[in-house]
């Protein structure tokens, strides 16, 4: 369904019929560059405003809001002109202000205070976004009211293939027939499925910056699927909030490591989703690093281009794919993706670079990991689900320095 | 003129009447909390949308985008709804895209092409943020057009007595008329001489940090001016985009320093400040320290408390002082103000502290230099002297972690 | 065997002796300046070697050896010429090595493997160091035989008033005949106390940092006792390795806070140093600031000269004190000390800056938190308490960039 | 003095002869570790001191000593025992103290006035560290006496194509006949050529973190040529100390970027040395990233090992290479080399591991670019260049945190 025909069935429910009739014609009008996507919906409060009326505006359940992910939803629904938070749970912190856990929500008063989940209220919630921990997510989303629409931004709904789960999670799957429902949620290659999916499994921050550019070039044969090698940096925010010495800052400033080699959990996903472009089982190398900064995630991919093929036609087949996408940007040919210029905001960089060994490419894509890589993304997917322009309460731009 | 009246001003030109009134009554039905500030105007592009035909969008010129707090004015603007940049100015890049400056702001492709000041068109202009280095800002904004609004974030215009401006910057004043024209822009303390400036002369980023808090403790006479003791700690964005030894990564990461012992080019202004608020001759301890982070800045300020005078007296007086602005925020008894939750951000947050010794008090403030302590209050200062209500544009939450 | 013995043994057998009558009259032949201290001893392990029978040379067991501090210890011990470890200690890691610990370790393949403090053998112990959290540290530091030299670098020792230990720690000092008998390891105020002691109580960071530029100008009655005001910024090692929230990366990464503001344990410990030197009750004003910097630590002190007393008194008293002292460097004036470039090293850097407060001055004074501000200064003691030359161990430069 | 006169002398005058026989066999009874490498000698300023006459110490002259890699030969001469600076070069700062370019030396007082390179007086010099850019090297190389023994730190003669020299850095090459007489100075590989070399070639940092593993396994045929792929990653201190935009602490904390994608100029160092292991001619796939911290180097290696070699084999392999190695050390089994762990040390850490990707292997290596990957190998190969023990003044522990 195209958009048009998606708002059209908005309209169809009579909520912002009336707006977006006046606001596109205005914009057009105006020629205003600003407003951008299929969708001509102006994702301002505005528009809440002037056709609000009480239940009209969606209500959201936030549940671990403790996390970096939970504080990431907060700080993006913020801005929001159509999603208001209602519930916002936290076992450890059940009780307490936001505030209390991260002061710089303190001007934010009037947030709910935190519940245990066990606690939370979803009557008044249309929507949940689940920044629970792997594992215990699948018990809690089985009892949720099946009229939420959900994004569950653990890792527990990636893998279509449960026995997949159970090997690199250690435990069995606890939601088989949730896991059947779940659509991945790899905004601009599974958009379609997105937008009428009840539960979204988020994908994790490293398949999104790594799948977002390859899945495109690998569908359209452009590159061999056996050699892809994936050498990818992440900020330290991808680790959470729990307290470990790991991730301590005199652990981690001034100094470069891997982990996981091999072994890192976000393979699997990635692999799943590569291997579906392909229509083959594909097997990746892929080596994260961890890195002194709190934001931000570089892929570096290094691929063998199919016979034939040059750098122009990769570049090429990037740009088609992207070309009418807000948040994936192939930059001008040269132009080195950096992660201090998508920091804070919903951007995936991407471009493309020839290697000295004949027949092969360089593939560089960044990305803030707690954005794009994780709530941006999430709001990206429930815009779309709620039937809302796309990227309201996304037009952060990157914060730099 | 309170707000209210000046709403009314602006009423009556007709711009924003209609959806004035009518937004206003939505808002109180709501209940919405968001919308603050005495003005009850919207701050979202709809507005614009709603009232606008060509030529009411306020147009800006940019000089000076080259450089950091270029940058962030570019920032902010970009989701203002009232604002339109339509000239910008970089002498060493003119001719260049901005985003071949700031690579993170390629997907802002509707931005003008850099042009050398001089080659500056200010027929399409109402209005200008000056972020050129002091010295040569004088010069410049002498020779623009009388109907221009203008906000210059250099120290050009800061200080009144230019005999102290040619003592502290070695050279004679090159436009004393405009000095005695100018107005300080201390938003909070001097909102109403800012609502009919034309030319205002935005504060330094220490002089901000310290005088927000300061002014209203020593104009209610609750602190000694004999013996203000400031520490201040700075993020190397304060110190701008040249190129120096001195600021390079390697130099600056992992360590402290103290600089400008005494002689900071912020001391007259921090004084004139002060002074101002005393009626008499202040003079200040001020030591700025250079710290390893992009952002933020925190004072730290040591005061010797009136004859009588309590702890409590002082956190009463600046909540009474704050309690109804948006942008500065007097923290919950005991909670200690840090730069990271302001971090992109155009807050100030304050605490007080009881001193050890005893009769003195701690007062600690922080703001995001880039933002409260330049750029940000530049746009404050603009939406008021514009008529437009004072936060709009400037609602971002603090980008944590 | 005991220091008194040990020194008496290696004068006996004439090693030192001969070596230091060689040595000083060669130095003397070449001009050369890298051997100081007042013992012409090299401090080379050749000596022990030529010297060293099975046993002779001094047995370290380190307590604690899992943290920053015990890290630091084994760092500096590497290199010296007279100490070996021969036990380590580390309750939770006991039995592991200590390259599983500290992987940065790995090259040291003759480190004694982890036991956990109450299986440790102290039959093959000369001397301690002890690393262990306060609290805990008097109870241990009571069983062990009374034979052993001690350098204790917690909390527990340090403050002579057992009941001001009970106020700030929350608990009954355990070892009051030994808070009786232990020495406090300001190396350069107490170094004759210290090379009798059998016990030391090691400083704090913060302390050492403080009182080192301040006692020689109290103690001459330079400043007044009543005004000292303490901003002091640290490196975050000095929260020690325990896993705790707020030591994240991502939470202190490109941002500073005070933290304990007028309330940190070290405070006792300043006065109580401070007020010695002035023969009266000395109350601080100290505020502490955790920085974005694994190591480091600078104290900005503001006083109040005594009357007549100008900036240049001050700097010629620091002078004298300190020409002969190999750890404290009185800068040349003007020149502002930088923890950068005290980093890795034993050094403390000093300098005095006149204020533009009548009759005031700054002074600023840096050390690596970890070495001169804990286990450098420990192993400075250590060596004084020997018998061995001051600086052995202890010649690192700083490490910059 | 020559080199070759200056052992030759030594070794007339028994001096090392003698003391290695003394301190061999008190070595072996103490079953002393400490003390390692081919020769016995003990590497301690007291050999110098017990066989010094005047002018008998090796002399050194270091050119370009205000950049980081001239401030790291002084940091680890400055304990050196055998060599004493007695010439500084920095023409931009002729006529100043080198504490005054770099405050941490403040301490080092007998250090050399700076002096511009055309002044410098080598009549008193025995062996150059030349750490001046390249493209100047040539010519100032060209100019000094020939007994003078010479380590370059620049790119300027590490290529033995001149015609690969004039492609890369794009201009001809000023002195080919000293080009066929440098040595390339990758100590653990080439140690023997070092040891009669006049003129040592150091390496750049990226190559030497890529060939010390890689030769051996190219060598041994373990893996295939054709498809090396290299991601690295550099500390900042990499790009030296000049002032540039790109450089600054703003620029770079808090992000990674890739630079010179397929372009850095040491692809032709890295393609040369894998190209002799192989005896045909290596191309390799190589992409350099910045990250935010000061010091440290990884690059992740990603290899097709040759039909039926394993995981087994490449790790047997560099564990042959390297048992007897003091600055290359494997790993144990699955242990992740960290920059961490080699911070201001010369180590390197490697280590290999099995990729998914059937036939794969993932090398990881990790270096200080400081020190191994500059100015520690300088010395090493200077060392060995002067008969001196090679790790002399090199045995400094990682500095962590």
């Amino acid at each position: 369904m195209s958009t048009a025909s998606l708002s059209s069935t908005f309209l169809d429910r009579g909520c912002f019929l009336k707006s977006e009739e006046r606001l596109s014609s205005l914009a057009k009008q105006n020629g205003n560059k600003k407003y951008f996507g299929r969708s001509n919906t102006l994702p301002f409060k505005s528009l809440r405003v002037s056709n609000s009326k009480p239940g009209q505006e969606a209500r959201v359940a936030l549940l671990g809001a403790s996390g970096y992910t939970g504080a990431e939803i907060i700080r993006l629904l913020t801005n929001h002109p159509f999603f208001g938070i209602t519930v916002m749970t936290a076992d450890r912190n059940a009780g307490k202000s936001i505030e209390s856990v991260f002061p710089h929500f303190v001007t934010q008063k009037d947030l709910p205070t935190l519940v245990s989940t066990s606690d939370a209220n979803f009557s008044d919630v249309d929507a949940v976004f689940c920044c629970l921990p792997h594992g215990t997510t699948q018990e809690i989303i089985k009892g949720l009211p099946r009229r939420l629409k959900i994004v569950d931004l653990s890792a527990d709904f990636r893998l279509r293939d449960i026995s997949e789960y159970e090997e690199w999670y250690g435990q069995p799957h606890r939601a088989p027939n949730l896991q059947e429902e779940a659509v991945y949620g790899l905004t601009e290659i599974y958009r379609e499925k997105v937008r009428y999916a009840r539960l979204v499994a988020n994908p994790g921050c490293y398949p999104t910056s790594i799948q977002l550019p390859l899945i495109p070039l690998i569908k359209t044969n452009l590159i061999e699927h056996g050699n892809i090698i994936i050498d990818s940096k992440s900020g330290v925010s991808g680790a959470g909030r729990g307290a470990k010495v790991s991730n301590l800052y005199t652990e981690l400033t001034e100094g470069i490591m891997s982990y996981g080699v091999t072994k890192h959990r976000h393979v699997p996903e990635i692999e799943q989703g590569l291997s579906d472009a392909a229509c083959s089982k594909v097997t990746v190398s892929f080596t994260p690093h961890l890195m002194p900064m709190s934001r931000g995630m570089q892929s570096t991919i290094y691929v063998q281009m199919a016979s034939g093929v040059t750098i122009e036609d990769l570049y090429h087949q990037l740009k088609v794919s992207y070309e009418n996408e807000e948040f994936v940007k192939l930059l001008d040919k040269g132009i080195v993706p950096r992660t201090h210029d998508v920091r804070g905001s919903n951007y995936c960089y991407v471009n493309v670079f020839p290697d000295r060994i004949r027949g092969r490419a360089i593939i560089i894509s960044v990305i803030d990991n707690l954005v794009k890589g994780a709530s941006g993304q999430a709001l990206q997917n429930l815009n779309i689900m709620m039937g809302f322009p796309e990227r309201t309460g996304l037009e952060y731009l990157p914060l730099f320095p």
